[in-house]
């Protein structure tokens, strides 16, 4: 600690002492609520019931898309536990969702060498016709590159997406639009590099996009050594011809549900703010750091607010979201059932960034820009709150795809960051899985999603109010 | 640099400069070869033959385990290039080889819950019944604990050796003895967690080594990932079931063939420096760094030093081994071969470590003491030739499993050393792939292994010689 000399007075003194210590800033703290916090805090890092849920969830149900029965397993298994750990108006509300399956499905290069594809059909896409599609290849890096193409050069080819990873939401474009975009050009099936930085020979899945106007093509995504195989294999100018073969189809709408439960407010009940993650994931894997932490923490932030005797002055609403990843049927189907009640909705935090050491949220939504503003300065607060953990950093731009419908009705929402490190090189495989998950930083995440869940739950003032 | 203050003549002040700049220490060099090393490298730096070698082997012929056509067209590809390189003595030393196949292999978990295992089998390896095996597990992480089991705990089951990575040779044990061990104690098969610190849900296989005595039962490889889930499930005391099925078959031997090749020697050409990699590789990937970047910088190596007009005073031979993954009968054919007159060969050097930046050389042998202190020392000075692409590490221990059956008559032995950073995640698994290896790193691979050969092949006296 640093202190200024010279002739000041003591609560000078004291605010610029304080002022040095950003870790320790209580001063402008939410007022009252650092006591607490450390409570929190403490209690979480300490927690094993996080990792006892999440456990569960991996190993004992697994994998649960859209449509399956694991994923019914997943919600009577959380409604269970939600009413076991004291939550209020523990509700299934139910949502019919997207049913699609993946199939027998298997590709290799068959001129003009031999070798098998690594390859994992995307959701939702359409199956290849009984005993598969024979077409040569085109290779592109981009969607100019493809729109660069006279329809001759594409029509009748499967299309390949060589397009290295530079972000997810930058990169991810081949994989939901790539097909449409091919097939509007007549391409008869689409391959995409794996969205990831790094690759074992491992594809990554994740859901397709058909356009309207546009054929509706087989699409799979491939690995990174596939892809870069099937590149150098084009740029020699031979013919490269590529067998694809998917039984992926999609079956009536299954019947599915989000789970709620609640800390009912004890001075504002009416409003409310949601804690949400959602219940299913791909075929593939665990599901582990996509979503099952999310889903995890936030069940556990209810308990264990509840062991703490802390009851917050709105709703603390716990949604376990279904069919995020192959639909957002889930998401749209919670903000159908609020109506105008949309509005009594102070905020909504989503946690859906894996479960790697938190960094701190980023606040998104179409509010007006000076509430927004104020939102922002006030979910400051509440990050310094958490900077004793390093989860304290909050800036503008975040949500979540299960809150986004309420965030497009005004609704302030929040998505937990993580350091991001390696998560992209398990998201959406079979490597996502309960061993990439770390207990402390899964503890980390309880943290300040409860920290957070909390405050924002209790502020004397609404989040946007002037 | 530093320099020493004081009365010192020219040539003192000369001798101490340059001793102190180790990369540039051309007074300890072997004698004349300076000059001749800078050049090597500098061509091995803008060489590109021994990427588009390694390119053909990976991409045009690929996987190529022992008794399959692969590797019969790459016995065929390497020796008409090694004829259109100039090399002499072109040969085809025909061996029979194992020829173990792997046939259709799955297993999953059973129960308590169900999920598919990500395996492979071992080589060499029985195949299960028709029908397979399914039976409840036993998870050991050691030897040691196996040993302290009672054979009725182990009778049965499916041992599983979740033994973590504690560095290749160590941990490969598990791997080769590891179903022997199971066996004598009743085990019905193994499943052994894969050798490789890092895991994106990826098997790697290897060879396993049945002892006389104990019952040949299967065994597998499986990922990080389901030896975790597998040992989580053990450690919660319910019954864990295992299904497995293998149809791997050992297959009457197969005709192969090491690849031979010659720069003769211009003063000495009876004694002979081999320059060995092996050119089978496992039948998943497409053993790039294992070993197909060996095999292209040794035949790239002859080229270069004849583009280079540098023919040693001992002859340099190139010997492509068949069969060393799984049995190591190409190694032992060379050596049968040589009867009397592998006391003609100098030195043997291997490269089989893969293809990352090489950092020098490792000296085994089964040689007198001070034989080997002075052939150590000998290497060392080459290794100073080196410094400049930082290869020039030179210590004792090393060699490789072709060149063994030399190494056990007297022949030192070199291998190859990389930094060996990723080397162990793409190992003997479907991630050995071209994209992995650099450009830049392969060229350092090309020219340590040159300055190596020429040098050793070139010195006026025997590596060995008082």
């Amino acid at each position: 600690m640093k202190k200024k000399r010279g002739p000041l007075s003591v609560a000078c003194l004291l605010v610029l002492v304080l002022a040095s210590f950003p870790g320790s800033l209580r001063a402008a703290d939410p007022p009252g609520y650092s006591e607490i916090a450390d409570r929190i805090i403490d209690a979480a890092m300490r927690n094993q019931g996080a990792w006892d849920k999440l456990q569960y969830l991996c190993d004992r149900i697994g994998a649960r898309p859209s449509g399956s029965p694991q994923l019914e397993a997943a919600v009577e298994w959380a409604a269970a536990e939600m009413r076991r750990d004291g939550l209020e108006n523990v509700e299934l509300q139910p949502v019919e969702v997207t049913h699609w399956v993946r199939g027998e499905e298997r590709g290799w290069i068959q001129a003009p060498v031999f070798s098998r594809l690594h390859l994992l059909g995307l959701g939702r896409s359409v199956g290849t016709p009984p005993g598969g599609i024979s077409a040569p290849i085109l290779v592109v890096s981009s969607f100019d590159e493809l729109s660069a193409m006279e329809r001759q050069q594409v029509e009748g080819r499967i299309v390949v997406f060589n397009a290295p990873f530079q972000g997810y939401g930058r990169t991810a474009a081949y994989r939901t639009r790539g097909a449409s975009r091919a097939a509007a050009k007549g391409a008869a099936a689409v391959l995409v590099r794996s969205v990831t930085p790094v690759s074992l020979r491992s594809p990554h899945t994740g859901t397709l996009v058909y356009e309207d106007g546009s054929p509706r093509i087989p699409a799979a995504a491939i690995s990174i050594e596939d892809a870069l195989l099937l590149q150098r294999l084009f740029d020699s100018g031979e013919p490269v011809v590529v067998h694809l073969e998917m039984g992926a189809t999609t079956l009536p709408p299954a019947r599915s549900a989000n789970v709620l439960g609640e800390i009912r407010g004890r001075e504002l009940p009416e409003e409310v703010v949601v804690l949400g993650a959602h219940l299913d994931s791909w075929d593939v894997g665990q599901g582990a750091h996509d979503d099952g932490a999310g889903v995890a923490v936030c069940m556990e932030t209810a308990r264990l607010l509840l062991e703490l005797g802390l009851r917050p002055r709105r709703t603390l609403r716990v949604v376990l979201f279904t069919d995020e990843e192959n639909g957002g049927l889930g998401g749209e189907a919670y903000r159908r059932r609020l109506g105008d009640a949309v509005g009594n909705h102070v905020a909504a935090i989503e946690l859906d960034a894996g479960a790697e050491a938190p960094v701190g949220f980023g606040l998104g939504g179409t509010l007006p820009e000076a509430e927004f503003a104020r939102a922002l300065a006030r979910v400051q607060d509440i990050g310094r709150l958490l900077a004793g953990i390093e989860a304290g950093n909050v800036s503008a731009g975040g949500g979540g795809a299960d809150i986004a419908p309420l965030m497009r009705e005004g609704v302030p929402g929040l998505g937990l960051r993580t350091v991001g490190r390696r998560y992209f090189e398990w998201h959406h495989s079979e490597a996502d899985t309960l061993d990439k998950v770390d207990l402390e930083d899964l503890r980390k995440n309880l943290a300040a999603a409860a920290v957070a869940a909390f405050v924002l739950a209790d502020l004397p003032v609404r989040l946007t109010a002037p």
